[in-house]
């Protein structure tokens, strides 16, 4: 897992959680134990880029006990820096858990939010060294998620935003509105504020109509949203479903010369779905600075990634460069060595 | 898991055993320990109607000592009441065990069963006191298993379904015949005998068929057990295999207007087979109690019950009311709103 | 675990939690899984009784989520009554948490609290309806954890204590202390306010001196307590140490007569520590209820209860009242026969 | 785990049980999974005999079912011969089960037996081939379990004891009285029955005084029973409890020149107790059967390989003659060369 | 397991390696424990015949220490005999091994193969007495692995094939080519040295056209193998791909009729892949040894045997002869019954 | 675990290997699954340094395969540097592995050690730039494993021992004799190469006289030590055994004034004896590189870390700076804030 040459550095910042897991379908309330393991949108994107050959460095806000010590672990085991980190008392805020039950039809897979009172939420607003932390910095990468989770943590969303982008990085944002978290009305605020600052936006059709009224057919969304929201690039993530473990993904791109790119379909057969959005969104943001000219590399690498997070459990990705790359397949593969 | 209002009391009478199944399809004769769960399809049954919110006795006899008090946990955990359990001695029987192998194609599961000398089927009988049981009760559920576990058992279950009778609540009985248990003619002979004092009779065609001599095509078969056997409703589930683990579940019943009345197919993703029968008659009782007239509601209520309990190990099914109205799907759902 | 007849009805109120700990003295920080067992001093103390054959009733405020139903589960499974227990939506506050490291020399056992903002702090007081939990009850119990949670939680306790008193039936109060919690003044406070209430008193020598400024030997301090303080008898337990596994239990009781009443010192070699003091109250009440005069019984009584206790995993006493009796001893035994 | 040259064959006959434990001195009635491991006296015997390099051949009856299979599986594992073994329909007799909870104090270790109607007890006396199996046999071991099992075990015990003596081999009785299993009284004709044909005797000075009426110190007791029962060697361990889980192991033989031979003792940490007694008879017999005229050579292996057993878990002994040989330490290891 | 009379004596050689695998899909690198399960072709090939009800040996080099005890174990365990493995010290060559993760798509299963200066490998040849081993041997099955390990392995192969030639035995050989341990070169000239001593040859039709030239369609390709080779019967075996875990099996054989024989195609639904091969090669020969003149026995032996081994865990077959004409089917049953 | 103003730099050197065991004392030879743990002499040392809030590099070799990789992030999980660590492919060495069997008395402990032809070993001498490595450091870390690992590895040792102490680094070298890696009279020759490099020298009395000739009551070897290897401070570890697995630790330094400096005695009860000497030297290393004139400290630091690292799974500490602080106790807390 060493650093490639030419190494490209992205900064990410949100929240983490411990994810408490029964084994083999069983429900949490008559399990005698859970597994553990870790997951965040952005650290969880942080994760993918290290294992493609970057520096990838994780800024956020935990609680200096054995449970934020568990994270800051498995941030550091899958390469992702961690040395911007603010470690707070127990008294400033908790680690957010999450607990997982796992369904087969016509059962739901079952999600319990336990974050309230986190550190992260809590975080005091204005105490992260953001010009520091972007020096030399190639990239930013933030999720709709973290101004969701509290007031202080959109005000210092804001903050990183401005910083990156006062620091030449390019702004990586994705859309990913969470109903839990907050209303469609304030979600609708905070994305109209960062909209300005971005890049490259990741956000689904139905999304970009739902907070910046765009209509039409999915080039035509794409396309206003490049032209009306000032982004150079809008990516979106496309999925079929074959049987219940069984599905294709893909992806489409609009960049600058305003024509519709898209990756090849790729069968899955799911071991654990969550983190495959984040990974998408790693594998793009890697392609992406790596040749920013060469759209098709980016979506191929963003789907080679989440394709391969979905086979193994948790929301990480663990994976070679050359493994992400063989999970392409054969022609995509090629493209790769563009 | 509180009880609702108006809440309607059932109690059931069976053997329970303790499952003993090695992990991840392992063979017995190789595993190093194996994974405990409760069973019994009477409890199993009583089990569902609590979760649905109703007032489930379970009537049984255990042995007083640890495997006997596992069940009797077990039970309670699963908000079963045990109040009239009989304790007896390790002298007076054994608890009931049977150790399940999980196959695949093509190797099929496999159950070895260790029941002999139980302390159910070396129960008194004469000893439970019905009468007192019986007390304020809405229903008796029983099936045929619990008769050809031994002559004793046969007593009791004749005594039980009388009291039932004479108590004025509903009878519900669940042939399931079992060839390991009792011959044929065994089974005959105890079915004719309880056929008269039943109001809900669950049967499969082919059942009908070897016991009662009913041939003709389902409705007609249904129709005439209903007339010949002076059962109030005759109800029969369906099933479709998919792939091996994936099938789809379906039900019909024919009530006092002599029209068959049939519930929507279900897919399933299958985890653990084992108790969605019993899952099935617990869902269709509880309907059937909240409202006799509605044999669609009862029958969507358990097609759902039990295409939940496909979907987590063990026998018992462990969901709340809204997950099993959730599980109905949408239209469906809309039957349990009536 | 049938109820004996000519049982007591005892009641408890207080919070519990879900305990994760890792196995084998391994640091949750690294941890892959935690094993999860039900905790909460009322809780435990209701368990013992119900062991003991008594009818115990726990009321507490429970998520209405698969986390509180694991504690109802847990509860009904070890015997102890649900049928109180207020349901509440995952807004109203989430399951209290804890998190055991467990050490070995040098290293302590360390927790980690996690049980802010937890559906029963969040209790809105008044709402549990008393009067009618308390009809034919011959005993209550709570602990000084209670009325610490919060300052709601508090004033149910009050509440409880008076609807206790009220409705005649005998109130035992452990007093507790715990330093997270709250302050000693605020405790003192609410120590203050209790005492008068209560019949029967579980302290250590060391907390009447810090809350009741009693002073002296111990034999003095426990009178005094009984005199000064108005209850009617002092209980306080004792442990020496022999290594880190290996200690010896014992306790002592003041009544009326005035004078001390010590139970044998019992040997016990640790599996796990935690409950041991609950479970020696839940022995202790049960040995008064069924003879107010006997003390020697009821010393016996919880001291063989909290012996065995420290010989199994988790915080609930699993044991029949023949196994408790056997764990007193020869001697103590027949202490217990009269 | 080869043969060594100029290796004994020794044959045992007795049954032998499916053994299920919780781990981590957890409760049965609140497990989730049971360990299993094989146990049975005289395998457990044969299997140390074939650890030190000899040819053991056990001798059994055992269901044609995974259960059975299980069994025969772990004594082929340990290198005891299964060839003889006869194997029977479910319906002839079941597998023989025992539940075990490792107890801390004041919590006793208990054992749920569950070995009623098994495939042993339910052998047809007279079907197993004696003369054949005990050709070029030098030894032939049994306890007093195996007579105790039921009527039919005690036939073929004394067939087989009988043949055992017809063909020349050395005839090894271990007394072993189980109270659950028979009374004193059928003990005692049994022992008395079976005591002629012995050549080496294991017991203990109280079942010598209970059994044979032998009264007096232990050389004494020991003596008599040499003369009086007319067998060439008698055979006690010792044992000294240090702590609960650290204990010493000694072993007296007294041979012909009527003077008491002994182990030197050695001090066990325990792992798990069961089946150490039936490793010393294991050892001794091999150094018995190695050179008959050096007792304390036999003693020494005895006393070593129940030793090593305590160790490990399981029943079985799983370890080299190189290490057993060490496990006598220094002194006896000098013994061992001899 | 008992061996069935008139059973055939079998002897295989060839290494075997300790395979540790991750559960649940898991990645290496990340897993904190590995499943243990043994395996190794022509070992493999042993266990599957003795299944079956025959003789088979396993001849093999192990280090004498826990590892090489570990494979022991597991052979004896299965039925496999090891009395004429050789045992040899740490010195010599260690204990090969092999780690499997495995994948679902589009991530391939891969293995990381730790199988250098193995014990196997680093034998010395010459010194198994192969004149002995053979007496009263009915075949011997070696595969393409054997020589490609080591020098030393290959030249100890030609001994043993020469050795069963000249003792009368059937030899059969699976290709089996593994370009890791050798390049096509180095094994087409062992495969050409070997062919002319080869009664039963197994290999693909790509495999003949690789070493052997042999081009055109497969009933071509395999009747010139028997002709231009000179073995008496030459097998292939067929796989159709479902979905991923769903397969389906056959095989071809052309014996002396030159005429291709063709088992029906077997439906199976994958636990573990690994062994599938083997298991064919040992129903394949136990069907040849006990009916040479019936290959459509042999062939449905085969394809069942593999069938079934596809539905558990671990290299190894583990299954009752009845099972294996279970898993064959109805049809296919009845060619096992002549 | 943020690394604390003011830190040091510490390098070290050696070889890690994976540490394979199984549960609960049970025999390699009989274990279904292992686990896994990371291990290596300077690492363990480079993990502790690190929990004590330095930055701390470790230098090895390391294959490129997933048992690499698992090296790689368990390294970084505890905070080590892995940036220098050289990535091989498998042709040029495997990833090292120890079987550990935990035994209790009188069964030692036993350890399969399988780390021949690792990565490691086979390094090419000459390719870690240690120029550059050593730029801003400290100090420098190696131990007598690494000379002894192979002929490169001694050579690469002499080439960073020398460009150490040529940038200025504090050397501290721990003399760890190995009998099973290379022959005394080796070891003495390389020892002697490497003393007058060295600044600390930890060793015990005994290696002082087998390598250096130096004889005589402890206080004069360690002086002359000092003076005649010319070693600015000679340590050495004491410990007492009270029973198996509890211990007492303590140590003693010798600086510039010719003094022995003592530690206090610390009592341990052992839950994992492996690294407890890498952690002392990691601990000592540390309270000497913050005070050079503090040995008391030094020792302290030293002996809590060693003492804590006994109370945990695994070879690594894993602590924070105030538990290792908290675990030197009230006493030498005290030496500890100086």
């Amino acid at each position: 897992m060493a650093v490639q040459t030419g190494a490209k550095r992205i900064v990410s910042f949100g929240e983490a959680m411990i994810r408490l897991t029964p084994p083999r379908h069983e429900r949490i309330e008559r399990s005698t134990f859970l597994d553990l393991s870790p997951g965040g949108a952005e650290l969880n994107t942080a994760v993918t880029v290290a294992a493609l050959g970057h520096v990838a460095e994780w800024v956020s806000v935990l609680p200096d006990n054995p449970l934020g010590h568990y994270l800051g672990r498995q941030a550091r085991a899958h390469a992702a820096g961690t040395s911007h980190v603010q470690w707070v008392t127990e008294d400033q805020g908790r680690m957010g858990l999450y607990f997982l039950e796992e369904g087969t039809d016509p059962r739901p897979s079952a999600v319990v939010y336990d974050r309230k009172q986190s550190a992260f939420a809590n975080l005091t607003p204005g105490q992260i060294d953001w010009a520091s932390i972007f020096r030399d910095t190639d990239a930013f990468h933030i999720c709709g998620i973290t101004p969701a989770v509290s007031p202080a943590a959109k005000e210092e969303s804001m903050l990183a935003i401005q910083a990156a982008k006062a620091a030449g990085a390019t702004v990586f944002f994705d859309l990913n509105y969470r109903s839990k978290l907050w209303t469609e009305r304030e979600a609708r605020a905070a994305f109209h504020e960062i909209a300005p600052h971005v890049d490259v936006l990741f956000a689904s059709k139905s999304d970009l109509g739902t907070f910046f009224d765009l209509e039409g057919d999915r080039p035509t969304v794409m396309e206003t949203a490049r032209t009306k929201l000032g982004v150079a690039v809008c990516v979106t993530t496309r999925k079929k479903s074959r049987a219940s473990r069984s599905i294709a993904l893909s992806a489409q791109a609009m960049g600058p010369p305003g024509e519709v790119v898209e990756a090849d379909w790729k069968s899955v057969e799911i071991v654990d779905r969550l983190g495959g959005g984040d990974a998408f969104a790693g594998g793009f943001i890697t392609g992406y600075l790596e040749d920013p000219e060469d759209l098709q590399k980016a979506l191929t690498l963003g789907v080679a990634a989440s394709a391969l997070k979905h086979t193994m459990p948790g929301d990480f990705l663990c994976a070679s460069r050359a493994e992400i790359i063989a999970a392409a397949g054969e022609t995509a593969g090629g493209v790769l060595q563009r």
